[in-house]
Order: structure tokens, then sequence, then C-alpha cells
């Protein structure tokens, strides 16, 4: 993880600290040193990039790619509060370790620190990275609760679908992308071709996510398997095969709209999301998502090496979620 | 409330706007409008005031003072869950209503949209503005925790209650002081003479609060009576009580000490703080902690009319806690 990170997390009020160090896999359940896995940083990974592409140094965006960690880290901890996700990271949850208590006030204080990191982070366009971040923790929050509110299927679309996407998981992306460009001043034009890569990343992430989730390896993952359909969160596997025609689709359509979460029911749905071509629709859309990523970072005309390095690092984002 | 608040809050995302909507009273559980209590703003209050006293006009902390309140809420409403409250301005707590998942969802958003009002309101001091913010915001958090987590009484004294108390009271009140000072670049001594007069009103309020939730009315506070000593949070006439010598005192211990919670059992409780002196000491305390409070505000030397007002304001605030 990264040492700003770590610092900053560890400085907390104690108990915070021990929260939020066991959740980013610093320390165990007793507060030890652990070599637990703390998350792929692919968001810092994307913004340091993105700097080097704009003719930065990879130590003027330190602060804020440390930010945007503790924010996508922020939503993690109370998201599995919400889905009552027993792991993370192929470890009991924090609220499971801690209580939901505890985890809701890590949840907020990452988040508070996320923000206050990039509030006080004295380099150009200060202000307006603020704003960006405090634009994206909006955004996801609205993505989330869209997501826990919506049942796809039932009027619901591949509209709605992308909306959430857009909003829970391209905005922080994005975030990503577009703050070493607004500390760089970079032009209109850049930030709106970053912007688009990181939206379609996002979905192309997602989709493929929502892939791994039913047919993924949760030794890989970190988490059980079908997680989504049993709690029918939105799945563009689903959606796609419940959208093909034929009896097949109604069958899943039916199944996806009881209330069954036996594993016998989700297999059965799996197998349906399959043999109706929806897995098949969804890992297409995921690729066409991950082209158009490539194409609107082309547009961005940062430095080959760096365009290089971004072009690697989607893919690996898109094809291995875990 | 203010037209700011209703009208950002009803700009979220539909279910966020109806859990934030009916949390701040301008809704019923369908999301009709109604007349509920929305909170007695005193935080903007003082902020204004506050802000008159430094010739400022109060359209210049109109942005600030929303988001202020808005802040202050994203705490209530995640307190609610933690403390398991049913009751808030005497109606059923947003979490009894919409459920915990959207509630944790709801404030994370409160917390959110307070801090991109300050980080995108363009006024003067915005950075040193957002920084105050952002630093109240953790301030709070790490009381909420620390009040979690310690059980006074058992090694922890005054100096812990302090501590939470400047935390998680006092840092949304210095806020509200400090906000207009920055706005109108005041001089560092002005900045800690109102950084000083939120410290004491904090600790004044706090523990003519922790008074009223023996004693109090429950018609009047919207909250069962007691719920602090039920839950064993932090509450200075208790604290005092122990402190004193004497049987009186060491029975309060044993019962503090110890898990009961029935109605009996807290009943003993108040009476045994009463008979130690607890109360009568907390009640001088506050006093003395307002007396403070005001002379730290006498000594920001802001323009008569507002000086009064702040002391009326303090003197509301402390003395009627509901």
């Amino acid at each position: 993880m990264l040492p700003v990170v770590r610092q900053q997390v560890s400085a907390l009020e104690p108990t915070l600290a021990r929260v939020c160090c066991y959740h980013l896999g610093f320390t165990d359940e007793r507060g030890e040193p652990s070599g637990a896995a703390s998350g792929k940083l692919t968001r810092a990974a994307l913004m340091t990039a993105a700097a080097q592409g704009l003719g930065l140094r990879p130590e003027d965006v330190r602060t804020p790619a440390a930010a945007l960690e503790l924010l996508h880290n922020s939503t993690l901890v109370h998201d599995d509060i919400i889905d009552a996700d027993e792991l993370r990271r192929g470890r009991p949850a924090a609220w499971k370790v801690f209580g939901a208590e505890l985890a809701i006030l890590a949840g907020d204080a990452l988040q508070a620190l996320s923000i206050q990191l990039v509030v006080d982070d004295p380099g150009p366009g200060r202000a307006e990275i603020s704003s960006a971040f405090a634009e994206a923790t909006r955004l996801v929050l609205a993505g989330q609760s869209r997501e826990f509110t919506v049942r796809l299927g039932a009027g619901a679309g591949v509209a709605e679908y992308e909306r959430i996407v857009e909003e829970k998981t391209s905005a922080l992306l994005q975030c990503a992308l577009v703050t070493p460009a607004l500390r760089a001043g970079a032009s209109d034009h850049v930030l709106a071709a970053l912007r688009g890569a990181g939206r379609h990343l996002g979905l192309a992430f997602q989709i493929a996510n929502d892939v791994e989730d039913i047919w993924g390896d949760p030794a890989v993952t970190g988490k059980p398997v079908r997680g989504d359909i049993q709690r029918r969160n939105p799945s563009f596997p689903v959606l796609a095969g419940i959208s093909a025609a034929g009896p097949v689709s109604d069958r899943l359509r039916e199944l996806w709209e009881a209330d069954g979460t036996s594993e016998a029911h989700l297999r059965e749905m799996a197998g349906l999301v399959e043999e109706s071509g929806g897995r098949r629709t969804a890992e297409k859309t995921s690729r066409g998502h991950l082209d158009t990523a490539l194409e609107h970072l082309g547009r961005a005309e940062l430095f080959p090496a760096a365009t290089a390095e971004l072009t690697a690092l989607f893919d690996r984002i898109v094809n291995r979620t875990a």
C-alpha cells in the first residue's frame, strides 16, 4: 500500500486506525502486522501513469493518489455492511471483526481523510481537484443507492445499468485519470478524452466483474461466488440473458424476479444466463467498452510510454478484476 | 430549514433525497410534505451572527452555514444507527424507517454534500474554510469513535471526557464561529478567541445535555430519557458523582461498571448521581464553561450587536439543549 495511506490512516484516532489498518491489510484482527492483501491500488496506478503521460512526476500526484485509494476503501467498508458481505480480499470484512458501529465510523473517517488530503494539498489545481473528488464521492454514493433500490429486469434495462455503473464505478476511475490533467492545467480536449476513457473503462470493468461474480473463482476474487445475483444486484450478464427472446430467457426472468436464493436456484440461473447467450453478450460488450476506452485514451495524446502503460493497466483491470 | 439545504438535499439521487428529506423533517415516511421539526439550526445561527460581528453579510456565509448543518446532520444519521436510537426529534429515526443500509448511504451523502458545498463555494478564504470543514469532520468522527470505545469511570476521567467533547461537540461549534473569520481574513488573535469560545461552548452544552439525558423531559428532548447512561456513554454528572468520595459514590460506581440497564437500575443510578452531588457539580461546571466561552467571545472584539446576539445564542444553546 502507499506510504501516505499507511501514515495517514495510522494517525487516526486509535480505534479508527485499528479498523482501517485491518481493512487495508496492514494488520490482523488483533492489530498485529499482517501481510494480507491491500487491494491492487488500481486507481493510484492509473493516476500516476496519467500524470507521467502529461509530463508530471509521480510525486506531483502522490497525495491525490493516496486520497483516491482512501475514498475507494471508504466505499468498500460501508458497502460490505450494506451488502452483509462477510468476506473482503479473502478475510472477514471489517464489520464482521469490529462490528457495524465501528465500521460505519471507520468508513466515514476514510471518506473525511480522503477529502482532507486533497483540500490541504497545496499543489496546482487544488480547488479543481478538491471539486473533482467531492463530485466523485457524490456520484459513487448516488450509484450505490440506485444499485440498492433498483431491481433491473423489471422495467429497468441497459440504460439504468449504465447509469449506475457510471456513478458507482466509472466516477473514481475518471477521477484517477482527470486529476493529473487538472494538476497539469491540461486543455478541455484532454479532460474530455480522459473522462471518456474512465467512463468506458468503468463499464468494461464492471461488466467483466459481473461475469466473474457468476463464474469466477472465489480463491481469486476473495468473495463468495454469485453474491451479486443472490442479492439481485444489477448484473449485466443476467440483464443480457433476460433481454434475449425465447423460453430460456423467460425462465431466467422468472427466477430472477422470484426471491429464491438457494444454491440450486442460483446455479440454475447461472446455467440459464450462459444458455441464453447472456454471458457471451456480456463478454463482448465488456470488450467493446474496453476498445472505446482505449480510443478515448488515444485522443488525450499523452506521452507514448504512458499511453502504453495505461493500455496495459486498462487491460489488466478489465481482464483480471479480482 | 435553510433554503440551500432543502434545495441541495432535494437534488440528491432520489432515494437518498427521500431519506435525507425525511431526516431533516421536510417530508414524512411516504415522502409527503411534513411540518416536522428540522432541528434548531444552532450552527448556522452561530455562523451568521459571527459573520455580522465581523462586518460580513449573512449571504457571505450562506453556503458554509448550509454545509455545516448538513455535516451536523450526517453525524446524527449515522449516530442513530450506531447507538440504535429509535427516536430523533420525536419521530422514528431514519434507519428505523428506511433501514440501516440506506441510512448509512444517506449519512455518507450528507457528509459528501457538505464538503462539496464549501469546496465549490467561490468566496474568499475558500481553501482555509474547506480545510476547517475537513478537520472538523475528522474530529467529530474521532470523538464518536472514542465515545463508543471508552467507558469513563474505569480509569478514564475528566480529561478524557473533555477530549471526547472537544472532538464530537466543540469541533462543529468552532467551525461555525471560525468560518466567518476565515472568510473575513481576520487576525490570528480573533481566530484564537473564536476557537476558545467554541471549545468552551461545546463543553458547557454537552455537560448540560448530559444532565438533560438523565432528568430532561422526553417531550422536550425528543429522545428517550437516560439513553446515555443506559449505554454507558460518557456522562459528566455520572463522572462527577463517581469522583466524589463516600458510600453513595461507591454504589454509583458499582452500578455504572456493572451491565444493568433495567428501568429500576437506571433510576437508582440517577438518584445516586443526584445524591452524590454529581448533578450539582455538572450544572456548576457547565455554567463555568459558558462563562469562559463568553470571555473568549469578548476577546474576539466583534461588533457589539453581534456579541449580544451570540451571548443570547450561547445561553440558549446551553440552557435549552433539546
